[in-house]
């Protein structure tokens, strides 16, 4: 049997919801949230008023993002999300298709979510490096970046000052990385998914600056799904509510708070992964700087969602290397990259990941076998 | 104040699932429905199987869709469905954009759900009565129609043999018109919105005859936002079982059961409409046939969602006329048929209905005191 890891689905922090269980249960009866409207008035009219005030005081008490005075727009995940996003930054529409690029390696998906429905308004450009074109451009910054982990800034160097930006910060979130600054860009997105690891809810939101982009944002989410689900609005902001509660109340330490538990479990799966990586010597991994974190008042170095392996030596194709071991991944062909590098999840159950360290171990039991 | 009416927010119904709040109630914990996958074996592997054993037994106990035998694809409303359905229907593209057809008056979202990415796959091509060119086509068939409430089928006549068709039955519930027969096309689509009122969950389905399609269909919902609210679905399955369950149980009689209770109502609101139109002489309204409704067993009329009201004599702009009078409406123009109609909704909150009604008299006294 294959391990399912390809997708990322976050279910490591499971463990921790099940404790959590009681204290985050949500009830909604036959006739709740039963309307298309949240509150006309708003620029983002599908926007539950809990889940607007969930998201501010989440962001405050992390300091991971400026959210006074910005508007908020909810999405079907943040995959939806980065598709209003390239909406409201290219209509109306130009002569030609605008540009959009992304440092490699980058996200193996937003080529196809740009590219699929032949959009006249925007296209896949590729790597950020190699855009050198003076026109209009949209740069998509990723960071923590997703596969690799590292912590980006914008790259293209252009003189025509015509690019657009589009942060992407699903994983900057204090299990995953130091908290340095509040990120204040025009237009940044987050995920329920990668937060809390509620990724069935498909909850994303983004804070804009600007009034008019996320008006344009709204109307892209109204003509592709007239709004958000509010039963899984309301559970986010419920769960929201719950952890930064957590932070709230001095005296309650009997449960661990979930960014420290998920600081914690990342930190042990790392230093389980660079140890079996170390002993059967076929891989290598990036190495992360240590950062002084500004929610954890300590240092850190990262410890990112996916691990991006590099396999050493002769083998060209660490895809298919891990796939001969039964190890599903990504190559890294799709992250526009080499294929030597292949992106595995390290937010996978606790069962499925001890699995894939020891089948990580057995490849090393193969090569002295022979 | 206007009143909001334009959506067509289905907020009549929140008076029955008020007295069903409990048995309806939905609890969600806190590590529950974590996951983007509900079954990776299924073609559309985001759909719970609870939901999909739901919308299957509901449809058996209506009789309005044939679905043994068929793929189930469920999608953040059919909003987000009509989209997959396109991109299923036109994938590979060919050299062109594939022109989509509706027989006006057509739903006034079509076009602009069509035509916001300028896809290069399909563009809108306006009234499929008008569609005369010999060449590929998809043609959207909407029945009970929005806004007119008419019984459609397809109507494009062409002899290249190369349409394809999109069945929008958002509107063939036993409140609405009589159920004749058990659709049975290729694609389709539902909307819990209109079936039970419950449009905050957005969640729709489509039923498909070939795998193929629904596998095109899937991967539309993946890229456009990897799937859709776990949380809605497991919402949406608990209603429409209580639906189900109440049509099992002979000896339940307490409580009116869901589909009499909503044409008891739209009968009420229509005979009450009809009532006042008569009264001021200013519009007109459809008239339609009587059916044998095989799910009551008995002749009925249509009720439809909306009200496409006709504007009589001189004035030419029914939408103006109408917002002259505090009354807010969608014109004809926007349903690719003549501005001396507009749509009304029939579906509001009772005080919303009766100020409507109320105001339509307002007309009279003004007109009788000139």
């Amino acid at each position: 049997m294959f391990l399912f890891d390809d997708r990322g689905d976050p279910m490591a922090y499971e463990q921790y919801w099940k404790k959590m269980d009681d204290k985050c249960k949500v009830v909604i009866t036959g006739s709740q949230l039963m309307s298309y409207l949240s509150d006309p008035r708003k620029v983002c009219w599908f926007l539950e008023a809990e889940l607007e005030e969930a998201i501010k005081k989440l962001h405050r008490v992390v300091g991971n993002a400026v959210v006074d005075g910005r508007h908020i727009v909810v999405g079907t995940g943040s995959t939806q999300l980065y598709q209003a996003a390239l909406y409201a930054l290219t209509t109306p529409g130009g002569p030609q298709p605008i540009s959009v690029v992304c440092a490699a390696p980058y996200y193996s998906q937003y080529e196809q979510e740009t590219d699929y429905l032949r959009s006249g308004l925007y296209k896949w450009a590729g790597d950020a490096y190699a855009f050198d074109k003076e026109e209009p451009y949209i740069e998509v910054v990723t960071s923590p970046n997703n596969p690799d982990g590292s912590i980006r800034k914008a790259v293209v160097n252009s003189t025509s000052n015509e690019g657009k930006h589009i942060y992407d910060l699903a994983y900057y979130w204090p299990q995953y990385t130091a908290i340095t600054a509040a990120a204040d860009y025009d237009i940044m997105s987050f995920t329920f998914s990668k937060s809390t690891g509620h990724a069935g809810s498909r909850i994303g939101w983004s804070i804009v600056k600007d009034e008019e982009i996320a008006r344009k944002m709204t109307n892209f989410i109204e003509y592709s799904s007239i709004g958000v689900s509010k039963d899984s609005q309301h559970r986010a902001a419920t769960i929201m509510g719950v952890i930064y509660n957590s932070y709230q109340d001095i005296k309650s330490d009997s449960t661990e708070n979930f960014f420290e538990f998920g600081h914690r479990l990342m930190a042990e799966r790392w230093s389980r992964l660079r140890e079996v990586v170390a002993m059967n010597g076929f891989f290598s991994l990036p190495k992360f700087p240590r950062e002084f974190c500004l929610f954890n008042g300590d240092y850190t170095e990262s410890y990112p969602a996916f691990a991006w392996l590099k396999i050493n030596g002769d083998i060209e194709d660490c895809e298919k290397f891990l796939k001969e071991n039964k190890i599903l991944s990504r190559g890294g062909k799709r992250f526009g990259s080499d294929p030597r590098f292949a992106r595995v999840s390290m937010l996978s159950r606790e069962d499925v990941f001890e699995n894939f360290l020891n089948r990580l171990l057995t490849i090393k039991g193969i090569r002295n076998g022979h």
